[in-house]
């Protein structure tokens, strides 16, 4: 087996536009925020209608997409946040980003093709990835082939299922109204996204920090109070 | 954007042990062929049992692979053999090998961790890659996230239907007797591989050419009578 080459050179060929700017806050996995909605912007290499032709029958597809804010040594052994962040599996066992190759795989919903702008560009839903990340390979869901429902899910077996209920103070109610996306859309990704608690592991709730959490080129400040995550504020990044 | 990385160097954590020793016979999605059974055999850097702590509580796994035998250039639009082989698809609507970055997607089925020789190995099975490919990641199979049943799969709606019957000749017969691993085994992996019909493109029952499939070591030759595969012959490839 000796001629096999052991090494793979990839190019990106799409970037997402995502509304997670940071890793703090990215849903841990994809389809836990329908309302995070964004695109892949392919490479002009790849900007060509016809390469897309035939996906408009599939309702999903997959990304296989680099983890490029996790440079650096992987480990073998990580500690998922589903464990609570304090008991440790193989890097094989779990999706973490800390990983050999630092490859990662989401399954998106397709929107549809774009192709109002300059470029050409897939609108997906679902997203769990950070905005900018390069893409290197975008496949049909499958789903006789890839949907498995009996399979065994280890210690991620469900969905995470405790949601916490999202309440906004005056101030941010009033920010969100005048958000060029709308009210409502505004109001779904941060309510979906601060719902699944994006704080690192649990810290209960005497935890009376004041988390931000970079969104769609605003930094949303937030809180635990009384088991609820309420939002404070929701105020422009500067560029 | 421009600071983003948008080329990485991948590097094989294992090879596959496949039954599949050329493109010519191998399924066309993993899932398939259960008695397809192999191993990923893990470089040496990464033959560490705690890298797959945990892993025993799932009873799939994906695996990134790389397509090692469609080097050179990809195409912006293949014709899926799904489709008879005469109709064009946009490549990213197809799971082709001729693809940009040359990645494989694989669901597997499985079967333990396996200490018993050098090294760490994987035992897998439901496996459509081809013996020696480069493995570059393995992940847990997430139903939750990766399961999605009404997901629409376009011109790839349903696993293959059409199944052919497969007869042995009884000198074909006779070799499968005298196989190490049991002629149940052996008989179990040729029917369902060539039960699939892996003829480039449909043919019809005037097609009296005798094929050849390189399976576990043998050369499996076999041609279509009146709609059914018959196994003329089964003779060991000489090294």
């Amino acid at each position: 087996m000796s001629e096999i080459p052991e090494s793979l050179q990839l190019e990106a060929i799409a970037r997402v536009i995502s509304p997670y700017q940071e890793k703090f806050g990215v849903p841990r996995q994809p389809g836990l925020v329908p309302g995070a909605r964004g695109w892949l912007q392919m490479m002009p290499e790849f900007a060509r209608p016809e390469a897309f032709d035939g996906l408009q029958g599939f309702s999903h597809i997959w990304v296989i997409f680099g983890f490029h804010l996790c440079a650096g040594q992987h480990r073998l052994r990580v500690r998922p946040p589903r464990l609570g962040g304090n008991r440790e599996q193989g890097v094989f066992a779990t999706r973490s980003p800390f990983r050999p190759n630092k490859l990662g795989l989401s399954v998106l919903r397709f929107e549809g093709l774009d192709l109002s702008g300059d470029g050409v560009r897939l609108a997906v839903s679902g997203l769990d990835l950070v905005d900018g990340s390069p893409i290197f390979d975008i496949k049909p869901y499958l789903p006789y082939s890839d949907c498995i429902p009996d399979a065994l899910g280890g210690f991620a077996g469900s969905a995470p299922e405790n949601r916490l209920r999202v309440v906004f103070a005056p101030e941010a109610e009033r920010a969100l109204e005048s958000l060029p996306e709308g009210a409502a859309a505004a109001r779904e990704l941060i309510v979906q996204t601060l719902s699944l608690d994006p704080r690192p592991a649990y810290r209960g709730d005497a935890d009376d920090r004041v988390y931000g959490t970079r969104l769609q080129g605003r930094d949303v400040r937030w809180r635990i109070r009384s088991g609820q995550v309420e939002v404070v504020e929701i105020v422009p990044l500067s560029a």
